[in-house]
């Protein structure tokens, strides 16, 4: 399948661009390294250098074989949307290509702008691509479990059945977003959901929890292949930034009482989530959604497994409760259904002992590099 | 109070600014004259020429003795919005200031990116000039009954208690738009509601349904100071609308089976809704959502009304049933809750054949002024 990557730079975008080659599809990237343009503004850059795209998509064709076409532009801009989907005529899209840090859109006016400007205009730019170029390629999004919140029933997979004053009708679950990032993955969801309606565009939303970890099958702990790993309270996922807390003798900081609960899954399971939906598509005129992760731990679990998990390296591993610089239930019920990518042949990941071993021992290779004071930002809420 | 109302020049804000003046309020409006230009753009002017916000403010203070300084630039440029929150710091803020043509925002691409990115940066900057220039004031917010689409069930105002696997949760009522600036709309519930949690901003966000008419208590026939009064398909509410058809001889375009039901109200209506909304003010962390309308009529029912109506002028009004140019249920159930309005104390405006009789004589004194070319586009929802 020809597969238009979208935020082909980032985190995933990366992996999940290596990953399709790897599995028969033809793939090209798009980014405008606006993610790396944020991090050196805010001076919270990755653990690793990365190369830029030419060079990395350069790197996987020496080792692979595969080659990968890289468009580097800005998706907000028309004229080279039309030139990339001109080029490339996708039969399948991976969107990532968002402002992704919730704390940064929490930052200031301009941040919040920033995001909700990107984030809005590349997705209402991707669905006139497609209607325009590709009527028939289908979508895969990549939402948010935080599109729902933390609400007090169970969280349902995208969709939920409402039966009121004796009469029926089925819904969009509702979302209540818990910060301005996760605010504008509710209007894309909205926006995707108004355009499958009216044009019988394929979409598949995947509500992904936060993601942990760097290897991969395809870059084989090759560091050169290795997703940006940010560490800091702006760009890292929270294991991710617990394990390099762990590594550098920063206690562990727990926002308020730790019981905020959220589904987590490895990056392998990202890249096998995104391929599978891809390869057994939505059809048109459907919005399929997925709750897109393995398991659920809340943060204070999170901190004692990687403080049991430190212990093997000899490293005593503070946990460090600190007021909430959010505005978030510390303590709620949670119960998400996850059983879509299951029956789409997920085969999960779980975060065991070794994978967080794994993950300290590579950090701890580069140990030199971190850089404390990015560590924390305390961003306020409100 | 003192109260800025965003959007100043357009048919409900101009209105809204002499209304509130009139009741005791002190008031300034802003506005960039988008409306116009479009309408020029679009070759669908107004059947009356309107002067523009300066020359009837001076006109309104000439009549009335009230001053309303004016304000014209971009909201979409905070240096704008920080020079007029600066001047005028206001209690109250009326924020009209969308693209507000639902029509228009199907038109083609990019007439859906201007909808979508003013009509949300003008709502950001508004939630941001809030919290830094006025913490306390309030803002009402139109809204439209469209962000809840035609859903099977009873639509309630503004929120849903569902109950669901043995626990409850109370929630934004789940919307689901039936075109893109209705979307836009969603959206931006979504974002006050967002910042009403993170920052207990005040909001009523008024969930209006069209409005008909042009004669309000402050304008009194004078036509110098009506307010815009567009009859063609992209910024003329339909009632409107049909009037001028049914005075320029041009058969009442009905789409599909006409059953389209929506809940309709008076411009005075619309006027003590905002002005009631505005003296008895959501509180702090309060998102407060009012169904705003009086009563529903099918199309099918507007179209024998005005046909009746214009019986008493001699008129031989025709109804034509057309292939329906949108995507939308042509039959449906429609159960709106609206007490929320009445219970503040608003005293309802009904359709009668004397309201209908008094349009139509306005209009026929205007007939050689309707360009018939105007009326009817046949914008595509698909």
């Amino acid at each position: 399948m020809r597969i238009l990557i979208l935020g082909g730079d980032g985190y995933l975008g990366w992996p999940t661009a290596m990953n399709l080659t790897a599995n028969g599809h033809e793939v090209a990237v798009v980014d405008n390294y606006l993610r790396r343009q944020l991090c050196r503004e805010e001076n919270v850059e990755a653990l690793f250098d990365v190369p830029n795209l030419h060079k990395r998509a350069e790197l996987w064709e020496a080792v692979s074989g595969y080659k990968i076409p890289v468009f580097i532009g800005d998706l907000n801009q028309w004229d080279f949307v039309e030139e990339v989907f001109k080029k490339f005529v996708p039969e399948g899209i991976v969107h990532y290509a968002e402002q992704p840090s919730a704390p940064y859109s929490m930052l200031d006016r301009r941040a919040a702008m920033l995001t909700v400007q990107n984030n809005l205009s590349v997705t209402a730019n991707l669905i006139f691509a497609v209607r325009q170029f590709c009527r028939n390629a289908q979508i895969v999004k990549i939402g948010t479990m935080g599109e729902y919140g933390t609400p007090n029933i169970d969280i349902e997979e995208g969709w939920i059945d409402i039966e009121h004053k004796g009469k029926k009708h089925k819904f969009l679950y509702p979302r209540q977003a818990g910060s301005l990032y996760h605010t504008t993955k509710v209007m894309d969801t909205d926006l995707l959901w108004f355009y499958v309606r009216m044009w019988g565009i394929r979409v598949t939303d995947l509500m992904q929890g936060p993601v942990y970890g760097l290897i991969t099958d395809e870059n084989k702990e090759n560091e050169q292949l290795f997703p940006f790993f940010n560490y800091d309270e702006l760009f890292g996922t929270v294991l991710n930034r617990f394990v390099v807390q762990a590594v550098a003798g920063y206690p562990l900081t727990v926002y308020g009482k730790g019981g905020q609960t959220r589904g987590y899954l490895n990056i392998k399971d990202t890249l096998n989530c995104v391929r599978l939906s891809l390869e057994k598509p939505a059809k048109p005129g459907e919005l399929r959604i997925f709750n897109q992760f393995v398991e659920t731990f809340s943060v204070n679990e999170l901190a004692e497994r990687v403080q049991r998990a430190g212990k093997q390296f000899g490293l005593s591993v503070e946990i460090k409760p600190i007021e909430n610089p959010r505005k978030e239930a510390e303590e709620h019920y949670y119960n998400p259904v996850h059983t879509g990518l299951l029956e789409l042949g997920l085969k999960p990941h779980y975060l065991t002992d070794d994978v967080l071993a794994k993950m300290l021992e590579i950090v701890i290779r580069h140990k030199e590099r971190i850089n404390k004071d990015a560590i924390f930002r305390g961003v306020k809420w409100d």
